[in-house]
């Protein structure tokens, strides 16, 4: 056990925006619980943001300042480099490469490079005997990758799906309260700072597949691999969906689904109708969500803040205490030149039941061609709803179906699009069965 | 970074009831991914339990047998000591401080052995530089003490609550959803292995309470004090509770709260009301649950089984794996001999709102008499529901209070039970707005 004569584990970070100063103000609050729970101090010792003069409510003073991430990871005299700067590619990239190449480990918040670059950058930290620690890069103050990697160790993991991300739930959360529509919702969210002014990166899904290949890996043992990650984000999500969903027993969740199956390990994410009663379909506004299923753990689920200055510097400063404390795990949970390649399930190989909203002209014959449709791709429905009758016009009409595989939904789906009795693209959400 | 030439972790297992029979049959169903995680196998050298013959379904032909767990962890060629035997006192207390006197690590699912002795065996092991690793005595497969003493070590925890016994939780669950009464629910639970033949401890609290002074150490740096908590136990909760709860819009949990307040460290368990809404409302069954108050991560929940012999074999060999990759953490989070004392907040000093049911004889004066005693005491009354009549003979009477102290609402549910309109002792059970 480290005990308080022990030197201060030093440190440099890079990127100072609202998740850096969180860290620095968690390190400057806490120094002293800090020290009694590793047996040493963290010491900042030199910092790199783009812009010197800002005032970021934390003392710079007696820390050693660089323009360039990249200079400061190799020259600075730390033991770690926090990582804070986002993005796959670039200065990111170049900072943790060098903090590596010099022999300093590596803290970092960004899911899209280790989504991107995860099994390289651990390949060559674990060669090294250095660790890269990375909490801070999925579900915010949730500490997951801990859960699963060491609480969860002694498991064979089956199935991990989550709410991944926080603008998006928040999103969904207020469509559904308040019956607004996406648009609107979106245009608040972004007033309040919950989702950014170039908001795609959140709403189309890419953040939530970043942390699910993240997840993945350390939930299989697999090399990280975002381009096999199926992603459809939520901007076809209707207010009209939420009415339906809720006569249905559903929520309507962004989901990121990662499951081994016979096939191949299946990951995607996309909108999800959830019973009510799954635990996850609580889950709301701004909160994430992991649930891990595990062979003799059972089902474990961890709710908390996905986002925000304290969780992520939360999560950050854990992965600090644990290198301070001197432990170390394998990146990914086994060594990284032993992640076993998995076969991708492609998303056609997807067996569930579907939901299906349609604007048809109402007259007589369309159900029949629709059910036809259906029927020919060996599609079976479970629930027809129609609400209301306008002869002549459209009306909107909704049916699930039982467990079918995608790509007969989707050929039964193209029939009904081609149909002249459907007058806009039909709207299709996956239901998973938790 | 451990690698695959390490010795093996050896290990001695005292104890082969369920949970010992899991953690067997864990190690041998895991082994490869174990050692792929580990880079080292865990073996099993010895074992320890009242009856040699019985098959627990794993072969222990190449295991040392011993009769006594003591002598066992005294001369067993382990690094390691298992204990699963259980009870604060006895062969547990002396196979646990014979396995550390003798320079052996202790991995142990004992939560009564840690409430009431935990301080003092921390002490013990930590001035030896010995781990001794307890996730298996809290909440089952959920891997709290890890997420709270490494995921959370970044954060001043001000709070943590949580549904520590599934035998309750599921008691009450069924109570709620079938209407049926105590007595009838805990026959039912009996039988199907929820519930011990004597149920005390469980449904008496002192479980939960076990498993709450535990948590409070871990999340606030204390000395473990079992003998500060506030223990109530689900006898009295009845079926028509439920109804009024539902009407209310309460949930009906058990549940261990401890908090951080100004008078000290509050550490109780009873049976509380809580919002439909509230995340821990909607954790029903077996499972159990718990939220943690941090100052920078905020609110985190934990959801999972609480008990079983899987369930608790993760949570066990998740603290091998620890032990077997080199990792340690002082056993409460701070080194033993830093766990700073704290006054503890007696129940008098709890404030909040409260639940109250009465039987009172149907007449004119009694409604008045009862909201005297409360105003006597300035306990200022939120809700009332009289449902029904029957003139002179006894009708219920629920209530509901603003936020008062404890001691003024006993005083006050004293002058009303002494009432002779009043026809029954008054239920109480606090509200807790989570």
């Amino acid at each position: 056990m480290p005990n308080a004569q022990q030197a201060p584990l030093k440190i440099a970070v890079a990127g100072l925006g609202t998740v850096g100063a969180g860290v620095l103000k968690l390190l400057e609050t806490q120094g002293s619980l800090i020290e009694q729970r590793c047996g040493r101090r963290i010491e900042v010792v030199a910092v790199s943001a783009r812009s010197k003069g800002k005032d970021r409510g934390v003392d710079l003073s007696r820390v050693q300042w660089f323009d360039d991430p990249v200079a400061m990871a190799a020259e600075a005299g730390a033991d770690l480099v926090v990582e804070l700067i986002g993005g796959s590619e670039g200065l990111a990239r170049d900072t943790v490469a060098t903090a590596l190449e010099t022999g300093k480990h590596v803290v970092t918040a960004n899911k899209a490079l280790l989504a991107v670059h995860g099994t390289e950058i651990a390949q060559k930290a674990e060669s090294r005997g250095l660790t890269v620690a990375f909490e801070a890069a999925v579900a915010g103050g949730i500490p997951i990758i801990k859960g699963l990697r060491e609480g969860l160790a002694g498991n064979a993991v089956s199935e991990i799906h989550g709410i991944l991300n926080g603008t998006c739930n928040y999103i969904l959360t207020e469509m559904r309260t308040t019956g607004r529509d996406f648009a609107d919702v979106l245009a608040d969210a972004q007033a309040l700072g919950y989702a950014e002014a170039d908001p795609s990166f959140d709403i189309d899904g890419i953040d939530a597949a970043h942390k699910l290949a993240i997840l993945a890996s350390v939930a299989f043992g697999t090399p990280v691999d975002f381009s096999a990650v199926y992603v459809e984000g939520i901007r076809q999500v209707s207010a009209v969906d939420f009415d339906y969903a809720d006569q249905l027993g559903f929520r309507i969740k962004l989901l990121g689904i990662a499951r081994r199956t016979e096939a191949g390990v299946e990951q995607r994410v996309h909108p999800c109708m959830v019973p009510v009663a799954a635990p996850i379909a609580s889950v709301d506004g701004v909160f994430n969500a992991v649930v891990a299923q595990a062979d003799f753990a059972d089902r474990v689920l961890f709710v908390g803040r996905g986002a925000g200055a304290g969780p992520t510097a939360s999560a950050v400063v854990a992965d600090l205490i644990d290198i301070a404390r001197g432990r170390s795990t394998p990146t990914f949970g086994v060594p990284a030149d032993r992640l076993g390649a998995a076969t991708p399930s492609p998303m056609e190989a997807r067996r569930g039941s579907y939901y299906v909203r349609l604007m048809v002209v109402d007259r007589p014959g369309v159900i029949a061609d629709i059910a036809a449709a259906m029927r020919d791709q060996n599609v079976s429905m479970e629930q027809f709803l129609q609400r209301g009758r306008s002869p002549g016009e459209g009306v909107p009409v909704v049916l699930t179906t039982h467990d079918t595989d995608e790509a007969a939904m989707q050929r039964a789906l193209a029939t009904i699009a081609a149909s002249d009795s459907v007058l806009e693209p039909p709207r299709m959400i996956r239901i998973e069965q938790f």
